[in-house]
C-alpha cells in the first residue's frame, strides 16, 4: 500500500494481465477497478465498462465504482462516497497522487494487456445522476505530466486509433494561469469576501481567494479574466466549488447558504462579471444537487 | 519568464558564471538572488550573504531580500513582502514552482560555478525578527525530490565536505501522512470548527480540515497524531497556519481574533490535545507577531 510510483516500473509499461499488473505492485485488486478506500485511492485501473467516461490521455473523467447489476454492466443503484469511491474523494482532499493503468479494452489503452500511465491528480470530484436516472460519482483526473509528455512516453504501445482530443490541449495549466488578475480582483475587494464581507487578517497579510467560476482546468475549462472571477474566503470558495451554493445571475442574489438567504453577492462598481459564467456554475450546481 | 524546468537543463547541470546562468534562461538577473516578482517566483539563487538561512539540500530556509547595507553585508532595516519577496510569498499561495540554483560560495553548492538544482515549493513563509533585531522574510522550500534523488542526481558535483543533515532524514512527507487520522478527528467533531463552530455543508459531504498544531514536514517535524490536531474550517485553518491567532494551553481560550474575545476552543472530551504542540504554536505566534 503505497502512493506514487512504484520503484523499478516506468510510465508506458505494459503487462500481460491483470494477474501481473497486481504482482508487480501496480494495482493489486484483480477486478475492481480502484484500490485504496480509508486512506486515499493508490491507483486506478480504466478498462471500460462506465458509459459516462471520458478519456483524452492527460485528462480522465472516471466514474467511481458501484451500483451496477454485474461487472461493465448496467447502473441500476445509486452510487455513494465510500469503498473506492471515498479513496478517490480523499485522493482529491489531500492532493495524493493515484497511479494510472489502462487497459487494452478501450480507445487509449495498449494494443494488448496493461499499461502504466503513470500518476493523476483528482482535481474534483461531484455526485451526479447520471444516463441511467442514478446518482454516479464522478472524479476528474489530471495527469503529472502534459499531453505532450504522456504522448511521448507512451508512444510505442498506443493504438494506430488514438487520436489526440481537441479539448486536451485547450486546458489552462495550473502553471500558466495570471497570478496578477487572481491578485487584483483580491485588491479591488481589500481582501474582503463577496459573499460574507470577513476579512481575514494574518500578520504576513490578509487571506483571501482569486476564484474563478468557470474553473480553469477541465472539464471547465473557463478563462482567465476578472470577468470569471470572484474574491471569496476559503471557507465560501470551497463551498462554491462543490457547489453548495450558486449567484442568481439576473439579481447576484446567494441561493442555497441558511445564513445568507435573501442576501445579495457584493459586486464592485469596477467589477464586471459575465454573467454567462454564473449561469454554467449554477447549472453544474442543479446537477451536483439533483434538482431540475 | 517561465515556471518550472527549462528545456534543455537537467537537474544538476553546472554554470560558469551568473552571467551563464543567465543566458541559459535559469535565472536572469546577475546580481539579485530572486528572480520574479509580480506573478510569483521563477527562480532563486542560493550563494550565501544571510546568516539566518539554512540549507539542507532538500529543504532550505530562505531569507528574503532588502534590508542589508551590501549584498551579502549585515541587515540594517526590515524586510517587506514586496519584490522578490512578495514574488516568493505568491509561489507560496499559488503553488507555483520555484527553480533552484546554487552557488561555490555554500557548502551544498557545487566545487565551481553554479548549478541548477530542480524544483522546489514554498511550503510556508514568515515575517520575524532576525537575528539583527530587524524584520526578515523567510520561506521554507522543500525539493520536489527526495533527499535520496536529490543527492543521487547532484552526486558528480558534490562537494567532499557535503554532509547530510540527521533534520533532513526525519521529514514526514505529504504522501507519509496518516489520511486516517485526519478523518477520525473530522468525524469526532461531526466536521464542525473547533473555533467558530461552523459546519460547512456541500452535496458531497461537509467540509473541514484535520489541521496539525505544530506542522508536519520542516522546519517543525511535528508527530503525525491526534494530540497535535484540530478540527478547524478552512478560514480558522488558514488563519492558524499563519499565526493570527493561537490557543491559550492552560485555559484553551483563543487569543488573536477579534471576533472570539475571551472565548475557547471547543474541546471533545474524548480529544486529549497535548499543550507541549500548543506552546510551540504559540511560541511562533510571538516570534510571527514581534512580541515578547
Amino acid at each position: 500500500m503505497q502512493f506514487g510510483h512504484i520503484e523499478g516500473i516506468k510510465v508506458g509499461d505494459t503487462f500481460e494481465s491483470r494477474k501481473e499488473l497486481a504482482d508487480a505492485g501496480v494495482h493489486a485488486p484483480l477486478m475492481a477497478g480502484i484500490w485504496g478506500a480509508q486512506e486515499g485511492a493508490y491507483s486506478i485501473v480504466l478498462s471500460g465498462g462506465y458509459e459516462d467516461d471520458i478519456d483524452e490521455l492527460n485528462y480522465i473523467l472516471y466514474t467511481g465504482q458501484g451500483g451496477q447489476d454485474a461487472p461493465g454492466g448496467k447502473q441500476i443503484a445509486d452510487q455513494t462516497f465510500s469503498k473506492g469511491n471515498k479513496g478517490l474523494q480523499l485522493s482529491c482532499q489531500y492532493n495524493l497522487p493515484v497511479r494510472v493503468s489502462r487497459g487494452h479494452q478501450i480507445k487509449n489503452g495498449p494494443q494488448f494487456g496493461y499499461r502504466y500511465d503513470g500518476l493523476y491528480y483528482v482535481e474534483s470530484y461531484e455526485r451526479i445522476i447520471g444516463q441511467r436516472g442514478f446518482y454516479i460519482c464522478r472524479f476528474h483526473l489530471q495527469s503529472e505530466d502534459s499531453i505532450n509528455q504522456l504522448e511521448n512516453k507512451l508512444k510505442p504501445s498506443l493504438k494506430s486509433s488514438y487520436e489526440r482530443t481537441i479539448r486536451a490541449t485547450s486546458t489552462i495549466s495550473r502553471l500558466k494561469r495570471n497570478v496578477k488578475i487572481s491578485e487584483n480582483i483580491k485588491t479591488l475587494y481589500d481582501y474582503k469576501c463577496q459573499v460574507c464581507g470577513v476579512r481575514l487578517n494574518s500578520p504576513s497579510g490578509p487571506i483571501a481567494i482569486g476564484a474563478h467560476i468557470k474553473g480553469l482546468g477541465q472539464p471547465h475549462n473557463g478563462p482567465d479574466a476578472i470577468e470569471n472571477m470572484l474574491c471569496l474566503c476559503p471557507n465560501h470558495h470551497d463551498q462554491f466549488d462543490y457547489y453548495s451554493y450558486y449567484i442568481e445571475s439576473d439579481n447576484f442574489e446567494i441561493i442555497g447558504l441558511e445564513d445568507f438567504k435573501s442576501k445579495k453577492l457584493n459586486i464592485h462598481p469596477r467589477h464586471k462579471i459575465d454573467i454567462e459564467f454564473l449561469n454554467y456554475h449554477k447549472k453544474k450546481y442543479f446537477e451536483n444537487n439533483s434538482l431540475k
